[in-house]
């Protein structure tokens, strides 16, 4: 039988103890801690002062308390050979970090890991820095927690219809990677227009009034308001994917809205405004070059000249959307009227660390950041490593050291500015010679344009006087640059209420990654929840990965966002 | 007719005025001010006298000097396309540096550049920043007036001679390069085989009493002392090069001695000792890896298991030493005794920018440097640059980042340590990825072993603490370690007594690379001469270049040592 954070509330302590007995094993010490906070707001409540409870802990006590924890078994799964190297790589874990390795089972759905996702987790683990390391094995114990206490408070029911949806979508996958267990579906392709037919059929069964796949592949859902006239929410992600990328990228924001749908259609209510649910059809950019492609289309940023790139195998996007029956001259008609859209609001997973290393399961963006990428190169003189003195030396590569030490030091001034150098390389280097050039990537991102274009006048006044004082040369090329989407204040704050009104703090950060509200910020006000990744956030990743629990939280943060919204239009 | 600088000295000012009269054009002031500091010690003081001139003048006065300069005209030898892309190019030149391309007639000798050797000189210092091209251009006009000098005082005639040499020698080279013009002489092949042959040929013309090629394919040519039991001074260099190398490299160190027993012998002059001047035929470790081959086998050091190394064509040493008719059993009698040697010196180019750019012609070795040599590895965590945040990156290339401005501030801190960081990446690298993983090769040198020792020691405990500090982890394997081989200082101070007589500065210097005279140090005192490189000191490299004035300064240094030691040994 399963309880209620009531009923642990009004129980006597002893009991309530009880209640949260073993969830951390031979640690009664976390429960009491957390009887004594109590009373909880929310069984999410409780599991943060379950958390606070540990952090509050004396590093000793944390370590006892990974200490404490029996040595992970070779798994039924497990072949003989998987065994072995468990048990061998079990003992230089504990060799190198003094406590066992615990792994919580993974997944949405808390199902066990197979004997070769454990190995793969084990061996990436082992090289994890000490640090890192204890909180990353901590993180397993309160994911462990928070497993055990389903079986105490009940399932998250949304989180797992949720998740289930996620895992059956990604049947779908183009070839030469289905074939390896890979998800790939890029636009058009039949994996990809299967994805479209699914999520048609799903949409239906949870009973939105209409449903199709407009002009460009996307699917459009429409749970009508109780008045016909009313203005509309528009709500949606897309559920194309990168190449072996992950299942949750995406379609989690077409997902969680539907589950919404067809729990307001299951108690016959309406809203008093329509809600549109969209799974746009191309975000990735990954067959054709044309990113952003679905939501594009909505505020008339569809290019026609796209119509004639041409994928790897010479096949055109204007044959492709024939060939699915799309209808491009329909195209134009796409574009929404904002003046009949109360706004856009979008569900996606972080694809970052944050939420992870904080134990948060939900964020609030307060922009999608704006960013600006170059290729750079440095040209010094190359010269004798052995016989050039220091002081005589025309070093492109430290040249380009200092500036990523800038760049980190620069970035990390303001709040949430990013800085990157991640291709960096001396060209033909030798380790005799005195690297004659460099050549780097350079990535800027910030919340405002403004912030971001102080950011890279910096930076590239940073390069111009380190060339200088050093006598170099450079080169800079601009590839990329893109304008921040700061989220609307009203649509922020209605997800802030709607986080709080679960007992969870509320965590507000940018995104770095770009979205398809981006697109529709350029026509109406938007805002977006984030969700917490699991694996520290990998994306574009097979081990990208959510729970049903952190799911049902953003299930339940839609459904808050919507009442209020409903009290608001109602009023 | 030439003159003599003791005709100089004694003329009266407007007479002397007149003698150095547009040796800088368009630009009295410069042999004014050179007149007003005589008496002049020797050409190559006055020529020293003529260059502080330009120094000592104020910015606008030397530039005025550049401006002053005709374009320079096609050459005789250009193609109308080459003189097309002359004219252009000299446009851009004058349009970026403010004042017309100059450049000096090349070579030892003072020969004109070809169309193609020019337009490449140009198209490369066309990339200097402005600081580095107007030094240069200065350069070239103090290498004209030398030239002209030549006119007025006579010609280097050792120095002349000893560069017809190392032009004639740099006919021979191996195949596969001999066809596009390179030069690549490595152990024991036909080319190497006619060098040595070439090199005994020309000893005996010179009038050595013994020339024999050894066991190892050493050209060991003697001049016998006056008395039969006399002690030995030993010098020489390498006449192997590396792949697509330079003329002077190694070379110059045996023909600058061989013109000096040319000299002696002409004169039927002998000396109180012996001396015995060898051609090592491998230093360059380039067919097989077994560096100083040549000077290790007279110190015992030959390595009976490089035998078996085979080279990329599957020849091994013992078959290329049959081949070549060496008496491979013999090679351990090479062995010198060190009680009946007085001593090793050798004179080689520079390898590096130091003299050119003080422009002296002449460097005393101090110490030839210890060196340590590393491939390291740092590994950080790859995650998003977009939504990885500042504070939470294990950014593994900032790290390395940082230690390449450590070693650049650190091995600055000595006196003539250097430290590099010639190869540097990013395996994998993408723009919008944190690098997870960087790839970087360490090179640390200095003068003697506790210095290198203690340069190395700081360099990796920094390395330590960057990767705490950051939470990284590092991998480090050391693949070189050579002892430093400081000057013998009773030698060192014959060389500077030497090049003092001559009326030069005397500049100490390391020598970065390694030489044969590292070898020998382990059993005879030894002390090096440098000689200016042109071209920044470019070495290992066809641009590799030195001038017969600078060679005609080393004989006479050399000349001078021998006749001081023959004053030691005789007194």
């Amino acid at each position: 039988m399963t309880h209620t954070v009531a009923q642990l509330n009004a129980a006597p302590p002893a009991e309530a103890q009880a209640l949260l007995g073993g969830l951390y094993e031979h640690a009664p010490w976390v429960a009491a801690h957390a009887v004594r906070s109590r009373p909880f707001r929310s069984l999410a409540d409780l599991r943060q002062r379950l958390r606070e409870a540990v952090d509050a802990a004396s590093p000793d006590d944390r370590l006892a308390l990974l200490r404490a924890q029996p040595e992970l078994a070779a798994l039924p799964q497990c072949s003989p050979e998987e065994a072995g190297r468990l048990a061998q790589q079990n003992g230089d874990y504990s060799a190198r970090f003094g406590f066992p390795f615990v792994a919580a089972p993974r997944g949405a759905r808390g199902l066990e890991l197979n004997g070769g996702e454990l190995l793969d987790d084990l061996a990436r683990r082992l090289d994890n820095p000490p640090d890192a390391e204890l909180q990353e094995a901590l993180r397993h114990l309160h994911r462990t927690a928070e497993l055990r206490l389903q079986e105490r408070f009940g399932e998250p029911a949304l989180g797992n219809d949720i998740w289930d949806w996620q895992e059956r979508l990604s049947a779908h996958s183009d070839p030469g990677y289905a074939e390896k267990g890979q998800l790939t579906v890029t636009y058009l392709t039949d994996a990809h227009r299967a994805c479209a037919q699914r999520i048609s059929h799903w949409m239906r069964d949870c009973g939105f009034d209409e449903v199709a796949v407009d002009a460009v592949g996307n699917v459009v859902g429409r749970y009508r308001a109780a008045r016909p006239d009313a203005p509309t929410l528009m709500t949606g992600s897309h559920y194309d994917t990168v190449r072996n990328g992950g299942k949750y990228d995406g379609r989690l924001g077409i997902f969680v809205p539907m589950a919404c749908v067809r729990e307001l259609h299951r108690q016959g209510r309406r809203l008093p405004f329509d809600l549109e649910v969209i799974g746009f059809a191309e975000e990735e950019g990954q067959r054709y070059r044309a990113t952003f492609l679905g939501s594009g289309a909505l505020i008339g940023d569809f290019k026609p000249e796209w119509l004639d790139q041409k994928d790897a195998d010479g096949v055109s996007m204007r044959e492709a959307m024939a060939h699915a029956g799309l209808c491009i001259d329909d195209i134009p008609k796409l574009r929404r009227d904002p003046a009949r859209y109360l706004g856009f609001v979008e569900v996606h997973i972080e694809q970052g660390p944050v939420l992870y290393e904080l134990g948060l399961p939900l964020g609030i963006v307060t922009s999608i950041n704006g960013s600006v990428r170059y290729q750079a190169q440095i040209f010094g003189m190359a010269s004798h490593a052995g016989t050039t003195p220091m002081d005589r030396r025309r070093d492109a590569a430290v040249a380009a050291a200092e500036l990523a030490l800038f760049v980190e030091r620069r970035a990390a001034q303001d709040a949430d500015s990013v800085g990157t150098i991640g291709m960096l390389e001396v060209p033909g280097g030798s380790i005799n010679v005195v690297p004659g050039e460099c050549r780097f990537s350079l990535d800027l991102r910030a919340p405002s344009d403004p912030q971001r274009d102080a950011l890279v006048n910096d930076v590239l006044a940073e390069l111009a006087a380190i060339c200088r004082r050093r006598g170099l040369r450079y080169a800079l090329e601009e590839t990329m640059r893109a304008a921040a989407a700061p989220s609307d204040p009203a649509w922020q704050q209605r997800w802030e209420r709607a986080v709080d009104a679960l007992g969870l703090p509320v965590h507000r950060m940018p995104s770095g990654a770009g979205h398809d509200a981006m697109k529709l910020h350029e026509v109406m006000p938007q805002a977006m929840l984030f969700v917490r990744g699991q694996n520290a956030g990998i994306s574009h990743n097979p081990r990208e990965s959510t729970t049903s629990d952190d799911i049902q939280l953003a299930a339940l943060a839609m459904q808050g966002l919507l009442d209020e919204l409903a009290n608001e239009t109602t009023t």
